[in-house]
């Protein structure tokens, strides 16, 4: 039996969140990640930039992966922390189960050396998330991005995400980071949750895609003594929540522009504020037109423009216009990123 | 190639919805459902109170078939219209593809005679909907229940969602019926959408959970040249629904007061309103508490109350706390369904 | 000192919500209104149609006290219960706290004999809503129409709205009604409120434009006890509340169809549902657009088809487009209510 | 008559916004505010932190001038730009036109010499917005802050609201500053629509209390052209609206914390981003309790702790709970600003 979660605002302590009279899994995991880097506590080091990679399609909807492997041949030259696979930019939710698995295989053995594989691997009950985290862990993952479950919006109460996240830690072969994506699940995980998930041995950290820099800077300091690592959901405010402590980001826009948004990692750890702030600007308009204002369809269009391969969207995800591509365009010129 | 829908507000007609050069699948099924009866134009009827039946689990939340079989001859003695199998109640969500193929054909199996059997068959993909559709039309449903799909919000636009809707139907070997419930997916299927979508062929009808019954009235009217469906999708409003023109409703109450529902039914259409009126006003709170209240947990409990197999569910919806229960018991004696 | 209102919960009884050592003003009050008729407990009944009449301006955007004159002899010819003068539809917001009292004056002295008049009297804070409430009394409004302060989002929870209408209530010289119209203010009255406050010997009624039929239909079985009469807030939906308990409407579409709302009611209580049934299906879309659809620009125009003055409305809103107009045409024209 | 705002992606150029044939009025004005400084275009200089000053009541809910004169004296020694007054802290909503006014002179004298002094005059009418903005003129407001009008949010669209601001900028006395603050309008000044009124001589800024670092990242870089202000509507993102090009801050929990977050722009301007962002992090929590979470009864509170006047709020806010008391009182310690 599991221990039961009774208490939001206790304290992180005792004998831990594992369950008793059972070894944590994760002890043999660490050490067999030892390509990878780690924090001071040993925990996988997820810092940096991660692209969460669009997955390509052919005109038939299905899965093109030579395109997959094209693509990363170009983004394994950028100094990215490594890559998201399955997240929301990977249209994962039009995928099944066994798509879902053999896209995060192939890309762990298309990924340069070194580069963590963050994969995605949420569901909506706890026992198929568990077992897609481990399916994924099998084929290579290092560690597991579990979104929100959302269907149930009234159920989905802060008992129900703790218990969730924390049985899905427990039974899971690879670490956990909390993914909470409002826009599009409704859900927007609360900090308090956050903070006592923070506690756990398997949950390493959080990807937070609300964009709301002040829960952010409340969580960095609040989990601080927990090794707990926190990153931007998005580049629009990476530079600002570089600055409040997080320790990198999963931008879509990463897709077409990875250089430029590790070029602002690297001014911003420079020193470089004006440059950083700079080139953080310019980003903001074109970063909106790849995620908020037109998801995936702009995103994939985007790419074409940078030597990728987009493709076309699942349906029932539509193309974007010929009009919302021409202010795309406009807005990519004006920000100097195509002429 | 599919026939572009390019027009919103276009009126129905011409050569129709489906593809040219190609035979409507549903000839022939409806010529399968003859145990069934048939609207005026030939079309499945789907009037009446339908259970949107609750799936009930073991302890470790794997499918309980043999509770499920009990609940069904239950069930089987109450007039109702038929039942709803895989929808919102039955935490389809939680179920993966096989299991969900599984319990439909399951109920189909157990339904007395003359029963139709609507098959909650909505995946966020088109292609996974389609699929989804054909293979539960293989066990036996009579009609499919799709829901919006809702992921995306931002890309979930009426030309995708009448492109969605239009090429499941367009290859479904069963009639559909379109499925708004912005409870949980914050997609409520706009009127022009439905209307454009109630000229399908394949398209029979509509389940709407929003409530908003001046919608209703108003989709009634816009559709009735089409002999197009329209079911309350909550029985918090039945009595209304019937009175506006719905056929019928999809009330989740009528898991364990199927009896006093289809009661309700036969008041209105007796003319006896004052009565149906007393039972209506009854049915309210706790109809309240076994839907938007407490959800499936508090479903699953109330359930047990009247003699059915509720059992737990699957994680990570949470039961009912004990004061919940109290406050469900209250409501639910109040209004004198128990004592 | 005024009596706390500890407990939500607790039922109506005992010495009742008024101070102690203090006689409720309401009882002279009461007999002053002999002109109007009463319902069996001695309230003023508010029952019937009730247009909440638009507030006329010239081009200067001045009030236009001739033409609302002109207005009212033509709506004092139709078998209303009264009139809202300042609801939403009246642009209350945008007039002076000596124009919301000079309008309701005239509007008391234009109303034919019998008419209730219901005047909008809530303003943010408590203190200004006595003083206008009772302004408003002094210058012949029956009753006042009491919308829900909402500024403060988050301190708006139950017990403040409690508080608001207990002390409004307390200090005004005439019957209170309670008014929840969230699409404007985005506070939805809770029922448990609702329920609480129709205790109270001065409020004797509910406005409700949410549109939610089985919240009222729970509020009409809730509130029996005690007298308590519901009115629906919009034409949309009106026969249903009438079937479910509700007394009357204040419906925006009676400033241009307030004959044909008045025929629905009959309708209904001379048993005659399908009549009344088609004729409310037939007012849902025309009623939108004066509603939610195009606002009180909506409405205006549309009352001029009607022979009504509409006039310009008061910045910052802005008359509808020439498209807009023709969407609305083409829905009244199929509608039948022009041609 | 006034020119037309047909096409809001024009660029700012032309003639300008000014009616044509007319001065505008602020020239005059500029030179009159010469004790206060301006930027190199010769605008008001609107940098610094701002408190937005929390209007104190007596006991029996009016006015507390004498408080207010003694919380100033406090203010007064710290480094601010200067005062907000009649801001959504200052419980604006639940003053009358009259006491709006007063409040406003009162704190114009009280004021130490070079504090700049920004009024809020949003009404809900275009007219009231202009008498209110130059009554407050008149009596020494340096700058008005002008909030969106709410009421009628289906009529707030970008048109309406481009009118509403060019109207009561063209008609200001002085310089106005535009006031988005969506948790208590719900309405969300769009980008598109301050791009272009940032082109209007007489707007010369912005308070932004949304929290999207990113929209103001893009906002800065798209009206620096213009000589455009803009501030942090809160303490929780001061640091990363800095960083991104804000020139300060309107924060709430100046009013207890003024001194450290005129700190914490000193560390900032100082490049000591080390310590201003430890400050940053822990300025977070204390901020919450005393905006969204406890809203003005909480910042009430906690004035007191800090030797200012709180005092109570106006009806229909209440006060907060012990418990709520005692849950900020552990916020403030663990944050370490009191012991």
């Amino acid at each position: 039996m599991r221990r039961a979660v009774s208490n939001l605002t206790r304290f992180c302590g005792g004998s831990g969140f594992i369950t008793p009279g059972r070894a944590p899994r994760t002890a043999t995991v660490v050490m067999s990640v030892s390509r990878l880097s780690s924090t001071s506590s040993g925990r996988l080091d997820v810092s940096g930039i991660y692209p969460p990679i669009a997955t390509p399609f052919n005109k038939d909807e299905s899965i093109a992966f030579d395109k997959l492997t094209e693509n990363m041949q170009k983004w394994n030259k950028i100094a990215f922390g490594g890559y998201v696979v399955q997240g929301s930019n990977g249209e994962y939710v039009y995928q099944t189960a066994e798509e879902r698995i053999k896209v995060v295989e192939h890309v762990v053995k298309a990924a340069a050396p070194g580069k963590v594989i963050l994969a995605g691997s949420g569901c909506e009950s706890t026992r198929d998330t568990i077992e897609m985290t481990n399916r994924m862990a099998d084929v290579g993952a290092d560690a597991a991005l579990v979104v929100t479950p959302s269907y149930y919006k009234g159920g989905m109460h802060n008992r129900a995400l703790i218990s969730h996240f924390t049985k899905v830690a427990d039974d899971s072969k690879i670490p956990i980071l909390l993914y909470s994506v409002p826009g599009n699940t409704g859900i927007d995980l609360d900090p308090e949750v956050i903070i006592v998930l923070s506690c756990h041995p398997n949950i390493i950290g959080l990807k937070d895609s609300g964009g709301d820099i002040a829960k952010l800077a409340h969580l960095v300091i609040s989990t601080q003594s927990n090794d707990f690592q926190i990153m931007a959901g998005s580049a629009g405010f990476l530079l600002p929540a570089y600055l409040i402590g997080c320790v990198g980001g999963v931008c879509g826009a990463a897709n077409m522009l990875g250089q430029e948004l590790c070029d602002l990692e690297q001014l911003y750890k420079q020193g470089k504020l004006k440059e950083a702030t700079n080139l953080q600007q310019r980003i903001v308009a074109p970063n909106a037109c790849v995620t908020k204002r037109f998801g995936v369809p702009g995103l994939k269009v985007a790419m074409e423009w940078f030597g990728y391969y987009g493709g076309p969207v699942r349906s029932p995800l539509q193309p974007i216009t010929s009009e919302q591509e021409e202010i795309m365009q406009t807005v990519f010129k004006l920000s100097g990123f195509i002429h």
